[in-house]
């Protein structure tokens, strides 16, 4: 099951450029996008309303689009403009034509009732460009259903284990103790302090160790925006634990997105980095991603894995833990979007496709 | 659902030699194929009536086939003959023998009740030895169901699409006017003239225009057997559209069959060439056959694309525009052998597979 | 459907050293093995119970294991130790323990009730390191249920059919008698004289011909232990047919498993040499395996082909025949060990897993 009134991150805004038509699957429905030549994106159905052949084998005729089986040719509102061999165009010849935009280096598509696609939902990740901070980008695919990452990255107690070689750097005190999660408008908010914890080992040789603030929104469908800021040691009891407003000695950014392709498959886009002001931002930058590309395969070893004894062996009654707080209020903020939506979601679709 | 009663092509003649056991699937049943020592084709069940195990795997003894697991043996007829340890051969012990025979280079299979497998039945396709024309020949298999398959080849308005860059030449014309299409026995005949539209690129450098004559039967269960003249533009017009009854100046024929392996693939055969008092014919049929391979990869990639659509996205409700006219009367004539025969069925098994 | 209460060969002893973690399937069940610091073996459920992680991707910790998702901690029982982040652990936070040994250089486990494990039950197969035989040993992955292999092995008659160019040495005489099959406690008694039969072709160049006396037994679920031996002609005639006494001229004996992984997957373990008392024993052995490792391929093969029969087409009606009688005893005693034992199934299970 799937939330449809959201937006979702069908990929990279570079992905796509002026002449390419792309296709992706978002939630097990075909999409096919492609540029107006204003730049600005067209996403439909991926699937011709005649015979079900994809437009995205189809040719760019100025701003529309035609299928390539039998000429059927549609406009950026998924609407047939011409048939060939015939001059009647019937109401029912269109696909579904779906909001899409770009923002913050992400192209969004809104899978649900297009009436309710409202840009501010889009939550505030933080683009490539961005001065303030020099990122890297990356994507993998997953072999698992967007839940179990999504539980993933809603308890990072995991980096004590699954990522003991790389941002667990060997220690698991970070998962003794708890961060502080709350429910906040269609996400969780979890933060914490780590006391006394190890610098990254994308630093210079020598080890040192900090306090590290750490904040981070998870916001439905699956989209992460984390802050982490190293303090000097001693600056969080000196806070008392509470949350630091002073400037940091180091910080960096991620903005991470889960996308379900179909009930099993997932795609996974993330990007990373330092402030712009600190030493050697972009070598930095570089290494932080280096780090994290070997820390994502280790999750996704994982994770697949743990898919792999779900569908082999089916689901077996799951032990509560305390971690899974983070992971339990996620699926429960997903959980109440999906059940509000079911009765508003046949509506949406066009009269062809019912 | 398939037609039972009726021819299939299995292979090419010239596929099994005097020595050759070969297994092939025909709508889902597995046939083992080999020659008596007259020449003459066997065509049983590839499934002991033992343990299943596959005929294909078998030995030779004569005309008669053993079974190499645990070596019961079976004439011609699908009878065994021979079970090792015992003497006693009950009345069970056979596997279903299918009418087969070849003609015009094909080997065909009779899949439904023997007493029906008339010869009459087998479509008057043009063998590769035929003096009146040059032909060369290939096959392609597809990840795909056969009747759509067949719905792209009674409908030829997709060659100004998916053959754009092939047998479309670029042009349109094609798709933007109608063939005339009439049901005939177990078909339906498709003709039609190209006004001055260019002719092949198969033939020397000079692009060059003529009226073509196009007239194709398609047969069940999925047999194409064209023509194609050309005649000096103008030749349409004076015959105000009739059809042409004088020599062409060129001419070509092609024979395809469309031969379901399961509900989701399908084995294509072709042959197609000049005629044999054409200039250079076995140049031209040696480039007509290269320019057919892929222009047949365009075909093959747009329809299993469609089958993964339906597949992935199940199928959903479908326009229905004035091309499908050729694809929905050929469905139909499928649709009403399939329901004509659905009683006959179950009779013409042997007991022992009941 | 699978036999529970019995000891299931997962394994050679030398598959797992004293670091090793393995994952393997049995009858569909996951289970991650590693020995003790005291070299005996610990079998558990691998999938925590807390998000059905893999165990086999965790570390070992003592005699204890630790999965590094999350870090749950599990003892040789099974039960979790420690669960980082809370002090509390719920008596629910477990995963099943499987009763395991080693013995006859194979690691066998019990699927079933722990409270029936019974050692005695573990069939007497013979060791790699049995002084009174030089022995080598193989396994092989099936894509075929382990009944189909159980067939195989329970009626000898296909090595005259199957193994034509290997063991049968291109004589049919083996299938055309009988050998003398009884019921014994969970499995059956094959016997049989070969009369005047060619030796081997493991031997020296000369081809000779010999009365080979060959007895074995098949128990359940799956474990051949078999002991062929070569007499002078003439030896069965004076015999009577009935079972020798005397030393034989030569001799070998072979264990062998089946262990079903899935419905449709097995594993094949089996060791096979002659007496260490033979003419050159090792080269013997080696050669003998070479053999083997050829004439299994030949039953894979065919097995193959027949899951595939049987997945792709079908169960048909099956004749039965005289050697049917081995397979059809053999399949008769595990349907009654099965039912018997179908009530008892679901106490054995551990309440979180319920």
């Amino acid at each position: 099951m799937f939330v449809r009134n959201c937006w979702y991150v069908v990929g990279w805004d570079y992905e796509l450029d002026e002449k390419a038509i792309i296709a992706r699957t978002i939630i097990g429905e075909p999409l096919v996008l492609y540029r107006r030549s204003d730049g600005s994106i067209v996403a439909l159905e991926d699937r011709c309303c005649h015979r079900q052949a994809p437009l995205s084998h189809g040719r760019r005729e100025g701003d529309d689009l035609r299928c390539m089986y039998h000429g059927l040719k549609f406009n950026v509102e998924g609407r047939c403009i011409d048939i060939p061999g015939q001059t009647n165009i019937p109401e029912a010849a269109r696909v579904r034509r779906y909001p899409v935009t770009e923002l913050h280096s992400w192209i969004w598509v809104w899978m649900g009732d297009p009436q309710r696609a409202d840009p501010a939902l889009i939550p505030q990740a933080v683009g490539l460009k961005d001065p303030k901070w020099t990122l890297r980008s990356g994507q993998m695919d997953y072999q698992a259903n967007y839940e179990l990452i999504n539980d993933n990255l809603c308890d990072f107690s995991h980096l004590a284990y699954v990522h003991e070689a790389t941002f667990g750097a060997g220690e698991d005190k970070f998962a003794r103790t708890r961060p502080k999660i709350v429910t906040i408008q269609r996400g969780i908010r979890v933060q914490r302090w780590s006391v006394d914890a190890p610098v990254q080992q994308y630093e210079d040789g020598t080890r040192m160790r900090a306090d590290n603030w750490m904040t981070y929104d998870y916001l439905a469908p699956g989209i992460l925006l984390m802050l982490s800021a190293q303090y000097p040691s001693g600056t969080a009891k000196r806070l008392e634990m509470a949350e630091p407003t002073g400037e940091p000695v180091h910080a960096n950014f991620t903005s991470q997105a889960v996308t379900p392709v179909t009930e099993t498959t997932s795609r996974y886009f993330y990007s990373w980095g330092p402030r712009s002001c600190e030493f050697s931002a972009p070598q930095l930058a570089d290494a932080m991603m280096t780090l994290a590309g070997r820390a994502f395969e280790e999750d996704r070893k994982m994770i697949e894995a743990q898919q792999r004894n779900l569908t082999l062996h089916g689901a077996t009654a799951q032990l509560f833990i305390t971690h899974d707080r983070g992971p339990s209020m996620m699926r429960e903020v997903l959980k109440k979007l999906i059940e509000g939506e079911q009765g508003a979601l046949t509506a949406t679709r066009p009269a062809v496709s019912a």
